[in-house]
């Protein structure tokens, strides 16, 4: 048993808006986090090019590398991100997409967890099962439950500090993080 | 009764490579168009920036408004795309997401047919179902019959002439027209 | 135009249960229909035998060929039900397989409603995306909007009296009954 | 590390058919097993009554109880199933449903590996991520890859032995249940 190894954990944002609701989520996550567990967010996504397999024959771009990199040296990523026209937002499905190009294809074998927000109050749900079809392509191995789809967003935020307020919000994202630290260390 | 009334339909590409072979497939509709029927391919989509909220605030870019008066002013839409790790390709619904934020959201109400291409067997089948998914918040009247997933596409194209040769892929093709072109004049 | 044609709508209910809050639902829609349009609840799906093709081939059970042939000559149909384990109960679907089956499958073409509701606060959501799907190879019209999907259903019924209580719920219903009267002489 | 570690698994069949085609492979599955893991094909869901809250009130089945002990006991389970129409079969659905009500949840935790077989040649693709969808509620641990969609199984079994005599899905099959059985080892 390994269960108090420490744990790296990166945060994949699907959201390119500076106030966003669920970067003020991804921003929470650290301070939520259970003994032993890190997580960083990674770099923006808005970086990359528009997946196109001309400029793939090119060559990988650099910033999808090194973010792969990121990825693949963690030991899980969560994945928060709003729903879009009831699917994954084309920004990170895109993300997705050049990642999958990787040589040593990062999410292979990964643990991941997912968490959505939006206004409305299913939270996201509908893009949560697009983005595990995706995975499991991309062969990630991916926490069942607690799911996190947080409704109503702009009622548990507060918009002026970009700090996430809600308590019981709060208390459900530290308990899916707690599961998924053990989820790893169980599957990882 | 205005079954003779000519429609003009818009193909929405899916894929950026110069190759692609959903492209040759695009590229072989107006060939297989029923007579009064004109089947023109939008620009590519590979120009829109990223979807950002707060590029959307300074203003939709003219690539996208101009697209989207394309899409509103046809009789009807066809997306030709790839299936990219079993959903969508980012860069289409990328497009998709400005398109939704245009102030007369064009595919409302709009007729749509959904063609998609693969390497594999399966031809794309999931990513038709995540598009109609998407379609429902937007509204489009989508065509249920027949469906096409072009599978093992490489063994039915040119590709030095990139040209779609395969009499029975080109034959389906026809046949989903047709039915479009009953649908949209019966929904439209 | 024909706006004032009169509309036969029947509803089928993906629950067994007496007390079922979809029941109750189903049991409101007459009263919330617009003028000139009726609402028959069908007989329960109960009674169906699992789908069993060495069943069928004796001969299609005559409960399914009944309905069947209601649907096939309604207007219009709605389901409601509830959602089973993140999709379509067991039971609906087993009657749709049967549905599938008949010689002029009842719905080819026919103009479809779904409304689905829960005790949580996603309302059925995840169950409606499958039954669209399904949808698609049954190849019924389905209506996009108003989605109805009611959440905390307990909360909106009187359970002594098993009615729909909650005046927005009710509104939000005859919204997308005004809405399916519209489509079917739109496109039915 | 407990490589070796005998494994007992268990095969629930989607279809009720005599003759069904993924019966037939359901049937393969004890000689393609690897060493020191046995499958044994659970009884028949045929004689699950539809699910109804108001049965499950008087007493939950002995029959649903009886498979879930034998669910629970085993170290992962293999669904074999067709699609109908574009999802999970209803009478599988309707097993689920029941399974789902049991005290112990017995899909809890559990690893679960999928196989579909259809005439078609998409292989019944689109019931397996609709079964993914209702797994995650349930909580199983689902294995990625490899994927096994049979298409075209009609040419692939031997119809008056009922036995699966294709070669290469003998072979493709045998791989999933090794990747299976080492899936079980690590996650289980």
């Amino acid at each position: 048993m390994t269960s108090s190894r420490p744990l790296k954990i990166v945060t994949l944002l699907g959201s390119l808006r500076q106030g966003s609701y669920n970067r003020i989520i991804a921003n929470a996550l650290p301070d939520l986090a259970p003994a032993d567990v890190s997580i960083t967010l990674l770099p923006t996504i808005g970086t990359f090019p528009h997946y196109d397999a001309d400029v793939q024959a090119i060559g990988i771009p650099a910033e999808v590398s090194t973010m792969g990199d990121a990825i693949r040296e963690a030991d899980g990523v969560i994945i928060v991100t709003p729903e879009y026209n009831y699917s994954i937002p084309g920004v990170l499905k895109n993300a997705i997409d050049w990642f999958s190009r990787l040589p040593q294809q990062p999410f292979a074998g990964k643990p991941l967890a997912i968490q959505t927000a939006s206004m409305g109050v299913i939270g996201g749900a509908r893009a949560q099962y697009h983005l595990r079809q995706t995975l499991v392509f991309l062969d990630a191995i991916v926490l069942n439950k607690p799911e996190i789809m947080v409704g109503a967003v702009q009622n548990k935020v507060n918009a002026d500090t970009l700090t996430l307020e809600d308590a019981d919000t709060r208390k459900f994202i530290a308990g899916q993080l707690e599961a998924f630290a053990a989820f790893i260390r169980r599957v990882g």
